[in-house]
């Protein structure tokens, strides 16, 4: 048996009907990636994931294009192939130019360097950064 | 015999005199954080280490504020206490608010949730984000 | 030169050939995927792990598929994809319902969720956790 | 500055204050672990994530032991301390023996060492586990 | 309840002596570090681990220095700390040099950091490197 | 769009080309793989990343094929498909045995084992490790 079947709308139900025509009213598409058809086997993990999801990443204090960086550089640290490919469509739809993808390269190749290297060394946190 | 030793600039090499002495200047500060003195057990990696990141934490096309958002996430997620707190600090001082920080959260929640259900599922990568 | 050799039962060595038969016995199978097949490359490594295994995995004071969802979840968070596909079929197999498969998931993204914001605030134990 | 601050109940929003009061009550204590309060700097995110967890660790296709079990497993293998102890401290409070205890540890290292094996030798996927 | 207990000697099953003895006999001290102590919970994972780890740390083809290195890199990328300080003193005691510790460093922090640009970039494999 | 587009040396810019020529001069081959040329979209990021690559993996107080193995034992431990490739190449290009090869997996697992076992028990470091 395969891992995961990826549920269409036409076989849904109406519960992930009812997320998938929200996915598409606010993405103003109808296309729906594989992660939400994927997810569609448990209803209500569907619908607390993409409502969370959505209320996130929305602007705040943080803008869109920032939210994205930031999820790509989680996704590239957990090794999640699928999550690094759709967040850097993502970031390019929302503007991501090639100079900006280029020095998210070089931010996220450097925290792994020295992320590597403090660990290895057990460096002790200096007391000023544990001040309350 | 212990994993780390902390080399001050009093015992510093003239090679790692020059490192401590460039990092002082560009931070406009006399403080000089453990992560530099426990990498001066190999002056060529120290110097090399400093010199990338002060090019790459530099302003261009993303601002320095972001890159430290990126720089937390990457960390958070490789789970590198040392570099959570101090990169936690250093986008305190360079204007991360609470709500700012709230936000940074709660992409790195669902970042991380959401990696997770990817892998567990074994999503296939849609085919529109593969398109050369 | 490719990363891995798959060596077939016609191919093995007595030693090699001893475990293939165990394992074919032990799962009424004469079937044997490629992880035994890949690490038959080395022989004492191979017999380790493949008796380790049988033993660990028996009945025990945990059921045997209780003991396949906790080993789904350790190769989720370690992103190692043929185990995620061989132990989910393995899952499935012991009895693992959808219904089980959906709340799995579920707790898997719990915990992930969790686990990403628990380690950027570097929350500290609580002291009732530690008391011995 | 700290990277977290732990708010208490005498200081919190009504908006916190309600969450932490629905922990007391599904709980039955009073006490209430730093994880909630260090969450609590975002109060929609305290919400968000105190409702989906009591949902997804409830009883259902799973018991309340085995959900607490993957937990332990995701939070070893994403090496977050806070988790593993609170999580262990939860599974015991649940009835896990010593004895589940034992083998759930032996599942855990016999999942890693093969993790690591697979790993290193990328091992391919078995067609048997890829058919639709 | 704590989430480890430490078996002393004195306290041990004659199943958990025998091994503790095999490990003061082989490492030629009465020092039992807490790895071992913890591990005593089940004692059939106790001697499968010991039994193991004593045959695969053994000169072979790769010297025991190698093995250790090996080892102390697997532990950073893991964030294993115990398992740092404890492989990092295992590797002096075996005659790692300051020179020999400091190109450890250069090279795991080098691993780490290609390891995040590669994966950042899904960079795919060449087809020389897939050769059979 | 993708994620990644390849550089060719036709297409490249001389800040490109004069790295790409060094890596063909050092390699003492025309070939460059993948991993250059996906980073070449940055070519600060590029020249930096090559230089300290060949300053750290040349011949010093650890033979180059140590650095290898070592090499192989980080990306393995962080899941990079990539690296895991082009390194074990590069290692039997140095003259790693086929045995040589059944250890360093022996040692990978063993530390896989054992680091995940050390995590879920939260085993305390010995103060012996610790010592200044």
């Amino acid at each position: 048996m395969p891992t995961v079947s990826l549920i269409e709308y036409e076989d849904a139900s109406p519960a992930v009907r009812e997320v998938y025509d929200d996915i598409r009213a606010t993405r103003k598409t109808t296309f729906i990636n594989n992660f939400w058809k994927a997810l569609a086997v448990n209803a209500a993990q569907l619908a607390r994931t993409w409502f969370a999801a959505k209320e996130v990443m929305a602007p705040g204090a943080l803008d869109p294009l920032t939210k994205e960086l930031i999820y790509i550089a989680v996704s590239v640290a957990n090794k999640c192939e699928y999550c690094i490919h759709s967040h850097t469509a993502a970031a390019r739809a929302k503007g991501m130019t090639d100079e900006q993808y280029g020095e998210l390269l070089a931010v996220i190749g450097m925290a792994h360097s020295t992320n590597g290297l403090v660990t290895s060394m057990q460096v002790p946190v200096d007391e000023v950064f544990k001040v309350k």
